[in-house]
């Protein structure tokens, strides 16, 4: 079985301001498809100390992954670390300088003689290239394989995922195939869907690797399965989806990684219908996850953050004795709020949150965490109330992804 | 200065299954008291690895933390493997022998020959003793102070608190002191802002650690400094911060951890003014930052998201001639836009944006990117033009950056 370290680098890691969530991911992803990670390393930016894990790391792995360290700043040692470890010289990639030239010209950051390092590599290593500045490299060291990423999570996840996975999968055997499902969920406790996959036998099998990931509010699942015969694992795991789906029905959002807005905006494109929304605790929350999905412009009409009383009485068309007489967080404003936006923006579907995110606001009825959701359509208006937990910021997520969840359950009954 | 070494067992922070949040945490609190961790290492319930470590440990450091491998199942090998490395004998503890076997008979879990091993400390060790079953424990070897802590972030976290961090604390003298200061800047890339700290020489003094840390879209900086007498390093880090700020300008946010909305909800609140915001390509982003400041209602009346052009004509009273001659994308559109909305808010300052957040929808004189951010005052509205670079999450996340900083600078201005 083939072995590795993980090398993280960063005194921002070491001081605790930010968590190592790299390695995290990097384990993580290895160990599903077999791969062990045996340690993980965590040092500041210090040329010598680098050097030294590095060449233990040489001496003791098949692989190692070192992230971090390859920015343009005086702190970025990982490069001249690596250069005395391998004893290799580091020399400049011109294609990647050419790049490097480009972006900061169209981003007028003028031009300094310490970008150039930006593009240095061993001699010898090859270029993890994304197509942006932000590049990786590989280097083969007699017969241990290294990974050079950066180390900001994004960029260091993509490269990861695109280069060293896959050139690590290929080299522990060609013939070997794992497959790979998250399923995501949204109304139901990880503990519960625990209980529910202890009660199915199909998820008892061997080969099966089954992570829990709390993904605030959603929980995640993956599956996770290896064998020599690509089709029949996705098959596989077609049908633990299936058996999945039957026992928890609508709390499963999907089995692959678009997003909720996504999965809404798919069901509002294919039933032709437009939408809007107004919006209050959540303060604009909702149309900004609804636009994150290229083309919502083709069925989100717009919305109305009506923050104030005036705002919701002028411009969602809510009576102003609705709102003296049931005060602003309640059905009838929620009822009155969804119906009105739909007017205004003469959409198909109106989507209304009134509610109070707290940390002051509540009553001993209308306890901070209540929230009312709307929708109005052409048959008329429904609305649910929600008692939620958690600080401001939980409350916002927690309402702007029920509203969705809801206009979700919605689409998917008229398309079925 | 005294430098230790962190050390986190259990194989559950190799497969990515759980965080390595232990680490994270001794690693904060360490460096707020001005003590340096100059390594984490994480490695799997394997005794012959933690021994290699903690020998290795004890050969460079002045202190060792260790979490995890406490308990009483197979895979806790850590004592064990301490044994080894220190060369101990392991003894039962007869007090927690005793206090062992009544908690179990408390909770009717019946007595296993195996918990015995719970009160197995090594000889010579001090007990770390919170008064449950979860105790850690302190040992002198040689020179170094090691502590051994268990595993569960909770028990860890408490243990950690209340006896390593006070013993630390004591060890490495009571009249040292040390200040930290995270400055936030907004409009200046990271290697521009190390160009002027180069430039400015109470940044080359000793005993100063500055850190950078990209946190999009913002750079964060942190200043840290030790010192016997706590006030004069306050009072030098005060000097350094009008030293950077003199020469960066305005593109230091502030000095503290307040968010950009934060520091534009201060100051609307201080000068009693109200806001009214309309936005296209950012879909409600701006609104929802800046009610995530509580108390937010004070002087956020609300806003329109108009992603279509009718929302724009009917609800932001843009005239149909504009939006049919300069497109909705253009300055005068956004003029029009923060004059519609300061009006039908009846609001003090209207904000608005319109741009093309991509991927597609760019043209040639107005590329993917391109953004106009107007803002209606009741001198009248002002426009301005950018170009960001970037996918359509961080197009958003730019152009509400910077129309909340293009705000922040006009209220800075009147509040001068």
């Amino acid at each position: 079985m083939i072995q590795g370290e993980i090398i993280t680098t960063g005194t921002e890691l070491l001081t605790g301001q930010v968590a190592d969530c790299n390695a995290c991911y990097a384990s993580r992803r290895l160990h599903e498809v077999g791969l062990a990670v045996e340690r993980i390393t965590t040092v500041g930016d210090r040329a010598p100390l680098i050097r030294e894990i590095l060449e233990q790391g040489l001496s003791r792995s098949q692989f190692i992954i070192i992230t971090g360290g390859l920015g343009p700043t005086e702190d970025d040692v990982t490069l001249p670390a690596a250069a005395l470890a391998l004893d290799r010289r580091l020399v400049i990639h011109e294609g990647l300088l050419v790049r490097i030239r480009r972006c900061l010209a169209e981003r007028q950051i003028p031009w300094e003689e310490r970008y150039a390092s930006l593009a240095l590599i061993p001699e010898g290593a090859q270029l993890l290239d994304p197509g942006g500045m932000a590049c990786g490299f590989a280097v083969k060291h007699r017969e241990v394989r290294l990974f050079f990423l950066p180390g900001i999570p994004q960029e260091m996840r993509s490269l990861f995922d695109d280069f060293v996975l896959p050139s690590l999968v290929e080299w522990a055997g060609p013939n070997r195939h794992w497959v790979r499902r998250t399923l995501r969920f949204f109304g139901i406790a990880e503990a519960q869907l625990q209980s529910v996959i202890c009660r199915i036998p199909d998820f008892q099998q061997g080969g099966l690797t089954v992570g829990f990931y709390p993904n605030f509010p959603e929980t995640h699942l993956t599956l996770t399965m290896r064998g020599p015969d690509r089709q029949a694992l996705e098959e596989t795991l077609d049908r633990l989806t299936s058996s999945l789906a039957q026992e928890v029905g609508d709390v499963l959002l999907g089995s692959d990684l678009v997003s909720l807005e996504g999965l809404v905006g798919g069901y509002l494109k294919q039933s032709g219908l437009t939408l809007a929304v107004a919006e209050s605790c959540t303060g604009g929350l909702i149309g900004h996850r609804l636009t994150d999905v290229p083309g919502a412009s083709d069925y989100f009409l717009g919305g109305v953050v009506g923050y104030g009383n005036d705002a919701k009485r002028d411009l969602l068309r809510v009576p102003e004795a609705v709102l003296a007489r049931h005060g602003a967080v309640s059905p009838e404003t929620a009822r009155e709020m969804a119906r009105g936006v739909r007017a205004v923006f003469r959409a198909d579907l109106g989507l209304a949150v009134t509610g109070i995110a707290g940390p002051t606001g509540g009553s001993p009825d209308k306890p901070v965490g209540t929230v009312y959701i709307g929708l109005a359509t052409a048959q008329g208006e429904e609305v649910w109330r929600y008692q939620f937990h958690g600080d401001r910021a939980e409350i916002k997520t927690l309402t702007a992804e029920t509203a969705l969840d809801r206009l979700r359950r919605e689409l998917k009954k008229r398309l079925a």
